[in-house]
Parts: structure tokens; C-alpha cells; sequence
């Protein structure tokens, strides 16, 4: 029998990635908060729910891909929840970038009854969801990782199983840390390069060509040198990763000062009422200090 | 006629460089403060000289090869320093790692004898330079950086004119900015992902296919796996660096909260006993602080 699958968040990421399953032949349910990416969905031939409880009554998978962790456990426990339209031998999938230690309280909710949980939230964007080519990192049992996998490879392409329940969101969490943190620190080098003579454009080709590479500087480098912080990834998301990655450093008893000055850093950033930039745009909190623009310099 | 060539400072670097150039057919005058790295290469041909002020007054061009900038000041300016037997016409080509504000001002000191100035720092470590495969970053005017060239030839693969003097070791310095920070993200976010329970081996995997992945990263990941810290490029020596850059940043005027961080754990790494780790083994710090070992988790 066909797998009957339910999506619940159809946002900027969720909708899209619902789409492809709906592409891929799943017989898909679906609910959103605000009606018209379900109205989008309904046209495409899913089956239009009204709350979350109602999606989980009628199907074998439930999908989530919502904004934080507070609106993961509402979804999943709350009133009107998965769990009041749960039985037992369904798998639960939160894709979202949430506080892993809430997915292992979830998942430790839903157990009794008979509902199993992966995490397995993404990176690539709206492209990769759009395109089907979203890296999944997925945490839970290996039989439930497998049963999830046919849905993993219609929304993306790099899909790893990176262990228990959690891991897939501390995974993600590791690679936002790494993410801000370097982004910051081409943000400030260039700028103190620029701002002591370097031409911006020949400083980026030299740093190019040794240990200072890395996939940030080349894939930011043409925002950086032209001054075009259009989202790519806001700053408004990343924060809230940081936040996160603060809750979760303090969950597991690691310490992460230097993410911990990146999450100061784009609080200014949001303050300055640049929150919409995109990520790389952090290079504008350096600018300010140091009253220099790269783009200018060149 | 054929360029004689002046070298001072034939330490882990200079001496394979200095090699490099008599190998290419320059006639060389050396100098260094122990005597063991000169009797080395008089054998191969090359000229001692008991100070500097002996190898300016013998060459068309002095290079130097020294620790930091007080030893570059000493040497160029001291007493029998290379002014003492400078003469109108010579090129001075400093390849340290020193402050490039201090390579401006002796630069300034030298000009009134007819000395040209060329700062030209280096990556690549004792392997580039045995090699002759370093990247060179060289700041001076377009005709001194022509003159300089054939002996950059000599010595290194990747050679960039950056601008004016002083250019060269700025960009060295945002270089060493970059790589220290990047280091220090990958210790912080691999000892939170592995105190979480993240295996270290499958994060690392996970980590390299998308934006988190970096020229570190790659370089750096089986060290970091193996907990074998042996340099590559000591922690005292980057160090050395973050501590240029301080100073450098406070001279230009630009803000390096994060540069400024690091450089406050380095020093830990250090007073810990570990400046002679690799810089990749700032891991540890983390690692002591989570009460954790990479290494171990896998």
C-alpha cells in the first residue's frame, strides 16, 4: 500500500518541499496555519486538513517543518496535536532547525504511543528545498531512518544518518556554529586589510590561494564586493541558530565562546535594523567600526 | 652583470630559502646570528658575512628573514645594521611576518640612502620553502616588485603584487586572522557536536559537503581525528601573529573582537603548555573545557 504522508508547515522552505513530494507520488495530507500554501498544495492534488491531529489520524508519516522549537512542541503535544490523532506504528519527522534537546523530550512524549521520531533537519535553502537537493542530516533508530529514507531522496540529495534521535539537529547546529563563525571572520578581515590599503579584490584572490579558503569566501565574496546583502540566508535565522546553539551548548555543558560573540554581533546587526541582510552582510557590523565600505575601496 | 644577493636570518625558513636562491645561480653573501646555518651554506657557495652592515656593503640586494619586527628594526637600522652599509640604488626585500606599519617606517628610515623597500611575506611553512612553493605576498612600487620577481621565482609558485608597501603583510595579517579564527570554530563546533553525542568522524563528513566547509577543514580534520598535534605551524607562532595583528589593527583603526578572542586563547593554549602544538590543536581547549576528547568519541 502507497506510504500516506502528512506535512504540516508549509512556509518558505515547506511548501516547496511538499511539492516535490506530491511530484514524487506520495499521497499526501497537508496543514498550515495561514490557508493559501494549502489552497497551493490542494490544487496539486493534497488533501487539506485543519489542524495537526487531523493530519496524524488519517496517514503512516507525519513531516513538520516549522520555524522553532515552541512551535515543534506545540504542533506535536499541544491541543488539537499529532499526538491526539497519533496511533501506534507512526513515524514522526521534524525537519526544522529546532533545539535538539526539545526533539529528545518530544520524541520521549510521543513514544507511548507507538510513535517513532527522526530529525532530520537540512541545509541548501530555498533553492536546494525548491530543487530538491536539500543535505539532510538525520538522527533516530537506523529501521526508522530506512523508512524514512524515500521521502529524504525525493527533497534532496547529500542524506546522512548521523546517529540517535538529536543528532541530526546538533549536526546542523555544529555547521551554523562553523557557518557564523566564519563569515564573521572574513567580515573583519577585510575590513582591516581595507582599512589599512589592500584592494579588497586582490586581498580576496590571495587569501584564495591557501589555508584561508574556505566555501564562505567563495560563495559570499561577490555579495561582500558589491554590496548586495539580498537573502541567501538572513541574518534574522542565523540569530536564531545562535540562540539555539546558546541553549543547546548549555543543555549538553560545552562551552562555545566564540559563537557566543557571533550571536552579539548579529544581535547588533538585527539592532541596526539589518536582521533581512543576508548572512554575509555581518561584514557591515566591521565596516561601521572601522568607518570604511570594501565595496567603495576597490 | 649578475645580481649578488644579500641574505640575512637562516632560520627554519630562511635556510632552505637561501638554498633556493644560490640553486638558481645567484651569488649570495649570508648572515646569521649562530654560525652553523652559514657554515651550511659556504659549502654550497655562499659568502658569510659577520653582520649585516658586511652584507649590504657586497650586494644589489638584501633580503631578510627574521623572527618579528623588532629584529627586522635591529637589523635594518642597529648598529652595523644594513643602513650602515647601504648605498643608493639597493633593493631591501623583507619576507618576515612583522608589523607592516613598522615595514613603513623602516622603509621611511631607509629611503633618505637610496634604499627601495619591498615587504613580501610568506605561506607555506618549512615544506613550501624547501620546496620553493610559497605563496608570496609582496607590497612596494611596481618597479621594485619587478626587480624583486626573479628572486620570488626562486622561492615560491603563487606571487601576488598587493599594492604599496606595507600591502604584502597586511594581507599576511588578514590571512592569519582568517585561518585562526577558522581553526577555532572547527575546535568549538566539533567538541559541541561530539559532547552532544555526534560521532566526530560522520560530523566531519556531514560538515564538509556544504558552506561549512573550508581549506582547514580539509587540511586539518585527521590531525583533529587523530589527536596528533605535532606542527605544521605552532600555536607560538600564530600567536606571535594575533599579536601583530592587535597591534596592527589598533595602528589603521579597525576592530577585531574576534581576532582579539582568539588571540586570548591562544595565550591559554599556551600558559597550558601547548604553544608548541599545531594551531589546529586549539581543539584541545575546548576539549578541556567539555571535559571531552574528540579523539576518543569515535
Amino acid at each position: 500500500m502507497q506510504t500516506r504522508v502528512g506535512f504540516i508547515g508549509l512556509g518558505i522552505m515547506g511548501k516547496p518541499m511538499a511539492k516535490n513530494l506530491v511530484k514524487a507520488g506520495f499521497s499526501m495530507v497537508v496543514h498550515n496555519r495561514s490557508r493559501a500554501a494549502v489552497d497551493e498544495l490542494a490544487a496539486l492534488g493534497a488533501k487539506p486538513a485543519g489542524s495537526p491531529k487531523e493530519v496524524a489520524s488519517q496517514v503512516d508519516v507525519i513531516i513538520t517543518m516549522l520555524p522553532n522549537s515552541p512551535d515543534v512542541e506545540r504542533v506535536a503535544l499541544g491541543r488539537d496535536g499529532i499526538k491526539e490523532g497519533a496511533r501506534s506504528g507512526q513515524l514522526f519527522i521534524d525537519m526544522s532547525t529546532i533545539n535538539p534537546v526539545v526533539s529528545q523530550s518530544v520524541a520521549k512524549e510521543l513514544a507511548p504511543s507507538g510513535v517513532a521520531m527522526v530529525d532530520a533537519p537540512v541545509s541548501g535553502g530555498e533553492k536546494g528545498a525548491i530543487d530538491a537537493a536539500l543535505s539532510i542530516m538525520a538522527g533516530g533508530e537506523p529501521q526508522d531512518f530506512e523508512r524514512a529514507l524515500p521521502l529524504f531522496q525525493a527533497l534532496g540529495k547529500t542524506i546522512t544518518h548521523m546517529g540517535p534521535l538529536g543528532t541530526g539537529g546538533f549536526t546542523k547546529l555544529a555547521n551554523q556554529i562553523i557557518v557564523g563563525i566564519n563569515l564573521t571572520a572574513i567580515g573583519e578581515a577585510l575590513v582591516f586589510g581595507t582599512k589599512a590599503g589592500v584592494d579588497p579584490q586582490k586581498m580576496i584572490r590571495a587569501l584564495s590561494g591557501g589555508l584561508a579558503n574556505s566555501k564562505c569566501l567563495e560563495m559570499k565574496s561577490e555579495k561582500i564586493l558589491s554590496g548586495d546583502f539580498a537573502p541567501g540566508f538572513k541574518i534574522d535565522l542565523h540569530f536564531k541558530d545562535l540562540n539555539l546553539i546558546h541553549d543547546a551548548a548549555k543543555s549538553v555543558g560545552a562551552s562555545i565562546p566564540m559563537a557566543a560573540l557571533v550571536e552579539q554581533v548579529f544581535a547588533a546587526m538585527r539592532a541596526g535594523g539589518r536582521g533581512g541582510f543576508d548572512h554575509s552582510g555581518v561584514i557591515t557590523f566591521f565596516e561601521d567600526l572601522a568607518r570604511i565600505q570594501v565595496r567603495k575601496a576597490q
